[in-house]
């Protein structure tokens, strides 16, 4: 059975998206399978105390680090959105609905949102366009709509995010690999060392 | 010209340590020189908000990875100081007193009293410590103790502290090539993708 790494994010966090884009080379060169983990950051951040990305001396600095990574990465047309960090929940509901129905469109979805957030401005705190990436991979988007609003799937984001916080998952994104806690997609270097 | 890089730091940083140790190679690979400047991180946090290290609920977090990017590093023997976060100011007052004599024992004395506070245990804080670390370079304990005390030298730790908020440096370690930043040793390997 092939061995699995827990990828915990939040659909507003850029360092997540950097992240999502590259898990699954880093996930291929270690041999393992990627559990997909939306959570909730702002319920992270009240219980760990705040973001460096929300103290307004240091947001220069992570725009310009963002802006160069994801160029690093190849990840070209990287913008700040303009209603950053706008609301995670509506992606991650219907994250949750998809994957009880298919797990690798969940994964596909999830690259998807982050990239019409972050690559081309898209307000994915907006359902109707949550419904619409959802809709491009198939899925029905009066489906995807009302599914989001299933109160399953709104507990099992709250689980979700309070197993998360109770692991000490204290940002976005985070991994954890049989016990083992790396935080920021600049610890796959690390992770590669480690168990490739 | 051989062109230069800013090597921020502070001497009671964790991760300032690491640089400290691997810094060089990472000039010598994009041929730069370094200027090593210690700066009082305490003075910076109150400017721009607290520490990561600070939050008891990430602690535990940032000693694993500690321990492992030594580790990862070939630096063995990391261990958590009794006294941390203890004090960077005798350290860093005897640097800038050697820095003015010696450029190059200076950036010896910043490398060996970062490992013998985060390799061997020793107590920083403690000017009669930290006097030992420069006579064994060849200064005199006591001329070191004195002109550690010295109100230019004082005065210049201020200054760089001082110019060090003004550009923005907000943590340890923090490296400025030709006005780009760089915050943490994560990011060795985007300079080097940059400028080598």
């Amino acid at each position: 059975m092939t061995k699995s790494l827990d990828f915990y994010f939040d659909f507003t966090s850029p360092y997540g998206f950097l992240a999502s884009q590259t898990i699954e080379d880093l996930a291929k060169t270690i041999n393992q399978e990627i559990n997909w983990r939306p959570f909730l950051i702002g319920a992270v951040y009240k219980e760990f105390g705040g973001a460096p990305l929300n103290n307004p001396m240091k947001f220069d600095y992570f725009k310009a680090d963002l802006d160069r990574s994801a160029k690093l990465l190849g990840l070209n047309g990287f913008t700040w959105p303009d209603n950053f960090p706008g609301s995670p929940i509506p992606a991650s509901r219907a994250f949750y609905w998809i994957k009880a129905q298919d797990t690798e469109k969940a994964a596909i979805f999830a690259k998807e949102i982050y990239r019409a957030y972050w690559l081309d401005g898209c307000d994915t705190s907006d359902p109707s366009h949550v419904v619409k990436v959802a809709g491009a991979l198939g899925f029905s988007e009066e489906d995807v709509m009302a599914g989001a609003q299933d109160e399953d799937v709104k507990n099992r984001l709250r689980l979700e995010t309070e197993a998360a916080i109770k692991l000490g998952v204290f940002g976005s994104p985070f991994i954890i690999i049989d016990g083992e806690k790396f935080w920021g997609n600049d610890r796959f270097d690390q992770i590669i060392k480690l168990y490739g």
